[in-house]
């Protein structure tokens, strides 16, 4: 598999929720890392999805927001991932903003161009990286 | 909290229907504009959020869909905020077109150029903000 | 109703499954193509839709991962749209992604530059659309 979103994670599942259309899915991305997906029930049964399945997470940039200053707030999304920004490339509206996190794990961001001046983001600036849940795919090998 | 997303809407929960998974969450905005955010319950409890708290709704511009000549469609997206546009500012793949609510909150989003053409989208024109709402993270004061 | 999604797909509802908050609506959008979209069941009700529905489906380019050499992994997006590429206009930072499907059907996504270049994308190559179920817009006759 090769693919278009920027943020590849593997990682192992380390807590699954069942509801009735939807069932959350936790992963241990290595560290202390941690994400949440939501997916279909549908999915969790057709990929077998179970306590320990090894699956790959990915986030496409522009789902990913960029937030500093965060101790004021707490957020729904899931995932809220502290970390450092490694690189900011911009383009013309927008720019790719990277944020490495604690245990090495790079997450890519597709934010505007204002909000990189507005926030100051500059490599070496503490920034956190927010995904919600229901915007991440799970893959399992075929 | 400072955030890349470009929609920070201030608003209290006017209504909270829970699932077993997710629940959704009304917010009055000001006026008569309303926002509906889709959250997990989990995020329900962690965040405390009921009937009168004040939350702030985040939302990245290229989340939001913009409409025009609505009058013979509904839509299943919740948030349907019908405005004007403010202003469109074009890159080279993609512009961002600012709508001014009724209540003169303003919606930014992220749409293709080819999409500005297509709609004829410039100041003045009336268009509708269209944003999922599972597509909306929600804070609370830490 | 003129939108600035680049993706319209119009379809029958095939099958309709009901959960607490949200509901699974899957659409045939002709020759053999499906399309899966959650929904909440207050638009499942609101819109009437059912069985046998006429629906649009629309999708933000943005929303629109794309695939390559899919053989190895099985993703839990519901909708993973085999066909081939079409275009490929480059931007700044993305580039607009045109996949048509074996049924004639064309998907737009917008990737990031560096994922043409990793995946190869140009005019001829077989790829993959990948939207999440909850990222599917519906819309029906106002």
């Amino acid at each position: 598999m090769r693919v278009s979103a920027r943020n590849v994670f593997r990682g192992t599942v380390s807590a699954l929720r069942p509801g009735s259309v939807n069932a959350e899915v936790e992963l241990a991305l290595g560290g202390s890392d941690r994400l949440v997906a939501i997916i279909t029930m549908e999915s969790v049964k057709s990929l077998g999805i179970a306590t320990g399945s090894e699956v790959v997470a990915l986030v496409k940039a522009p789902w990913v927001m960029v937030m500093t200053d965060a101790g004021d707030v707490r957020l729904s999304a899931r995932n809220c991932l502290a970390g450092t920004v490694k690189s900011v490339a911009p383009g013309a509206v927008n720019a790719e903003v990277v944020i490495t996190l604690a245990s090495g794990t790079e997450v890519a961001a597709i934010v505007t161009k204002e909000a990189v001046g507005d926030l100051g983001l500059k490599p070496g600036v503490a920034a956190t990286a927010v995904i919600k849940a229901s915007h991440v795919v799970l893959g399992v090998p075929a």
